[in-house]
């Protein structure tokens, strides 16, 4: 894939064998109560916006420790279906998978908590959002992970850069490196290899945020390469607090980034073919979130809550065999302009 | 899971550094030959079924060497939509995935050719199909693999048994251990363990048939054990000619064993609660298509043709956050007892 910026990604090493910082005595408590707040405020705003309907709570307990609380709201006037779900569970050991990314953490028990968020909206205006975040905590090591992300179907550029600068506010307001980072890895994970598309016009995704100064941990093999000749110093000593308050920031960020763009959108009239092409997108989110998404395929492989991993399937979907929008249709334009990482901060009619 | 049937399957080990049996010289040419027809023959019978649509093809060529014709019908009178695929495809390598199960073929070239089919019948009293028969060449070793299995929505005891007996009688002409040996491969395969359900009544499933005698290499760990504790000595000598014999019944099989149950529920009428529960169950297919299915996430990760790869997906689908089906209802039973493996072949209404 090719990325919209030329502009080099900064990545830090952390220097060799440099601790993670240490934790405050509250840590987990810290974090959770954040995430349940959040889970409220987003619910509660949602909430008022759709009008019609409320989300409806199932609290749901793991065997092996820990739960969570699910939230959907269902047939809404706005929200076709939404959910919310807070988890927090800990067990004996985390999974390969992220071991080799923290191989610290091998041998220790771990603690995970987490938000995350997917809304279907009616409107085939109204683009599909997706917010997550994360804190794990296994032995020596904790770090931060989440993001958001906007899937429009027919969309507007202006909503593409609101989404992107209230992120970049939010992100700026503790580094100005963190944005730049976050929104090429973003650009970088939710991208459908077999399609060549991206999923939609991005946000912000980062993962091992643990104030050691490495930002970037993706997939990229040019990003792979960089992370060993970039350091920015005031960014390898942040403490806890500090990258718990970005996190915050980026959470709360999320309500201002989103609902500006649901309530200009709701009202636009729309018809059989916007609703047809809406329903064939989906099925683009339903390929990601199985084929590639590693919180879904980890949850359902190791015994997750399958009906809260899976709430964020839409409720109606298509699949056409072999379909091709118009050439120079507002469909086309969606692939041509859309489904490809720009650089939306910037963004002008001229671009 | 567990297995409907007590009787153990019979597994046979090849005799250590025992040959692949030899092959023909015109072997490629021959079960190519075999493939298309069965497409031509399949598309030819589904099209006259249907009555209203036929198959529209297209024919596309694979850039690291061979092709395939990948006929659809879309918005049938009976079929909502149907793929048949034939492929033939060449190249320096199997994937380390195929090369696990079959070392000798390392670093040699392959050959793979193969028929798949899904049919997504439009009322939810005829059930979806599936068949696949494929054939491998790669160095010293070649193999066939493949089945069918069937997935009802509102099901039917003598439909499940009748698509049984009729690939039991395929498989009988050839050896009485294929069947139940190949009917417990498939209910082990087609099934989706985050929900803890069968994909649908099953079939024959059978894969690295050599005619070395090895009938069974699925995931179960009773059956990885017994694989070295029980030999068949007539099974171990099968030619070339005798495998291919086998899968060429399967595939004759298929005809008979879906067209019956087609043409007999076709005309029973349905309302919006079967259409519902049908678009809701189609869920299934998707999450096992994209989560497990072999095939597919191969082809999807390695440069595939995704939209005949994908042509399996449903064209409507529904997801449902925590459906469960009204206790002593239809849709219940079909949990109950479709979705769990049965003996189909001896079935009767006391069993």
């Amino acid at each position: 894939m090719t990325l919209a910026s030329d502009r080099p990604v900064l990545h830090l090493t952390p220097l060799p064998g440099s601790p993670t910082p240490s934790l405050p005595a509250d840590s987990r408590q810290r974090v959770s109560q954040f995430l349940q707040g959040l889970q409220d405020q987003i619910c509660k705003v949602l909430a008022e916006l759709d009008g019609a309907k409320s989300f409806q709570e199932d609290a749901w307990q793991r065997e092996e420790g820990g739960g969570g609380r699910s939230r959907v709201m269902k047939d809404g006037a706005i929200f076709e279906q939404g959910g919310v779900n807070f988890s927090e569970v800990w067990g004996t050991h985390l999974p390969p998978s992220i071991l080799v990314q923290r191989p610290e953490a091998a041998g220790h028990r771990f603690y995970a908590t987490g938000v995350s968020l997917v809304l279907h909206p009616r409107s085939p205006y109204i683009p599909t959002v997706h917010l997550n975040y994360r804190y794990f905590e296994a032995g020596p090591v904790w770090w931060f992970g989440g993001g958001a992300d906007l899937t429009p179907y027919y969309p507007f550029a202006e909503d593409a850069t609101h989404f992107h600068r209230t992120l970049q506010q939010a992100c700026n307001s503790h580094h100005s490196e963190y944005y730049p980072t976050f929104k090429r890895w973003c650009d970088e994970y939710f991208y459908l290899k077999h399609r060549q598309e991206a999923r939609g016009v991005g946000g912000i995704f980062f993962d091992y945020q643990d104030g050691r100064g490495e930002l970037y941990r993706g997939p990229d093999p040019q990003g792979a390469a960089a992370l060993h000749s970039a350091q920015v110093g005031d960014l390898a000593q942040r403490s806890w607090d500090d990258v718990f308050e970005l996190v915050q920031s980026c959470g709360q960020a999320f309500l201002p980034a989103y609902v500006p763009i649901a309530q200009r959108r709701q009202a636009l009239p729309y018809d059989d073919r916007h609703r047809n092409f809406q329903l064939y997108r989906r099925g683009r989110y339903v390929e990601f979130n199985l084929v590639y998404d590693r919180g879904t395929i980890f949850g359902l492989q190791t015994n997750g809550r399958t009906e809260s991993i899976l709430m964020s399937l839409p409720p109606l979907v298509r699949w056409e065999y072999n379909y091709q929008p118009e050439p120079d249709s507002p469909e086309a334009k969606l692939y041509e302009i859309f489904l490809k990482p720009q650089d939306w901060v910037n963004w002008t009619a001229d671009t």
